[in-house]
């Protein structure tokens, strides 16, 4: 498999952590040196491993907050 | 590889829709069924195909709502 470059730009916030240290986190993150984009992803402690996530452009993450302020949680 | 079965309980939001139809939406779902969970994931049209995506507890989505309304976005 090709290696898969990434750079993280910036931590956001921490969303939870696993009694065995992996975390889930917003980041932005720059994918084989392309413009960084939004992403929520499990990650081994340190970043030295990634978990399953998912990318989100900033209208994607506008458009995700107005949905979690409408619901009722 | 097993199959994967999942029940799609309630599609809470659309977060956006890509030209070849593919939807990226905040759904709650039941994955072999268990207790259902909040998921934000790809899906093909009908729902026939999944794609990458991040399952989050209510706890982890009050604390994503709660960064998402942090950010000046």
């Amino acid at each position: 498999m090709a290696e898969i470059k990434f750079k993280l730009v910036e931590t956001i916030g921490t969303i939870s952590e696993s009694n065995k240290g992996w975390v889930k986190e917003l980041n932005l993150i720059s994918w084989n040196e392309r413009a960084p984009k939004y992403d929520l992803r499990d990650w081994a402690p340190d970043h030295v491993k990634m978990g399953k996530g998912i990318t989100l452009s900033k209208d994607e993450l506008i458009v995700l907050r107005d949905i979690l302020n409408q619901m009722e949680i």
